[in-house]
């Protein structure tokens, strides 16, 4: 076979494995990572099996490629966008706003694919809850480093806890997801969105357009 | 039949529903409502499957029993002993304490029961979904109630919104359930608990032992 049909296959598996992933994670935002499964998959996507399972070769495994594919998603879509802002207090406020934002939009079909998958394996020790966990300690620690970053410029309290700053944040927000999905009521995001200014307010070290 | 062997067979019945709704409860706090199934629960528990079957008759009754249920206990361990402080302010800040000791001593095995269902059912509309969006409602509302009794009292600023103040409180004690479950780290009961007290005391007109 030639150097180009062996790249022209591996692309097209490539994408294959995207979008088998990309349609993991919508149906577990819904059903959780329990509600997968690979003949479902191939079923929706007109592909084989045997071609999904290839990629996979287990549930288990399956899980935890879905895991990692929506963490990107949900980096692309909400971390990457905060990052254009400037630098200190308002990065961290438009941090927290983007992540509103993407659960208002529901970017997953589902609502937050994380709120929906820590619950369900929240109780269940094994490879999945340790990589869900690690998402939930990887995305509290990037709103701590925004904080303490705020903290260093002299625009928060010096006396600050970033984790525990961040701890309260991610608190509102991931209510106000649970209050849109299951009580079909969005004002949450409002309401998160004003609770979280409200608190970095009493930290602010002087007024700040972005806790306006 | 004699009307106290009739007496007999009815406790005998109320019993074995009691028994079944509690060890149901449990496993729905684990492995979610649709973990449930007739069969096992009457494997766990010794009793034939046409007798667990005669007092649920479908997945679906048995899945809305259990959250009833369920919320009965959650009223008994957490909502009945906080009416035991004094009216206002205190009974506030006891419902809450109450609220993370029950999640922090795992009265249900999986943590609190409703984080996990909710989040189950978040996206699925239906009866089930209804009812824990009710049990949710309610909860907000036993909070808010409190808040606004605390503030006609002249303890909290008369300006203060119950409904906002009670979001952010449940906000914090589902973010410390959610991260003992998942990260095996208890740290965010006494994080919530200082950040419930910080918000209080910006609303209080005065120190209040409570907010200590």
């Amino acid at each position: 076979m030639s150097g180009a049909a062996t790249d022209g296959r591996l692309a097209r598996g490539e994408r294959t494995r995207a979008a088998v992933l990309r349609r993991a994670a919508d149906i577990a935002s819904i059903d959780g990572l329990d509600g997968l499964s690979i003949g479902r998959l191939a079923a929706d996507l007109s592909v084989s099996k045997a071609g999904v399972f290839a990629h996979f070769g287990s549930k288990e495994e399956l899980q935890l490629a879905t895991v990692h594919a929506a963490a990107e998603r949900f980096a692309a879509e909400v971390v990457v966008p905060a990052m254009e802002a400037p630098e200190g207090l308002a990065r961290l406020v438009a941090l927290y706003d983007s992540w509103l934002a993407y659960s208002r939009r529901r970017v997953f079909p589902g609502g937050c694919f994380f709120f929906c998958t820590f619950a369900e394996f929240h109780a269940r020790p094994g490879r999945v809850r340790d990589e869900l966990a690690e998402v939930r300690r990887r995305w509290l620690d990037a709103g701590a480093g925004l904080v303490a970053d705020a903290r260093d410029r002299g625009e928060l309290d010096p006396e600050c806890d970033p984790q525990a700053v961040a701890f309260e944040l991610d608190a509102l927000g991931m209510a106000a997801n649970l209050h849109d999905q299951l009580c079909e009521d969005p004002s949450g995001f409002d309401r998160a969105a004003a609770a979280m200014r409200a608190r970095l307010r009493t930290l602010a070290t002087a007024p700040h357009p972005a806790l306006d």
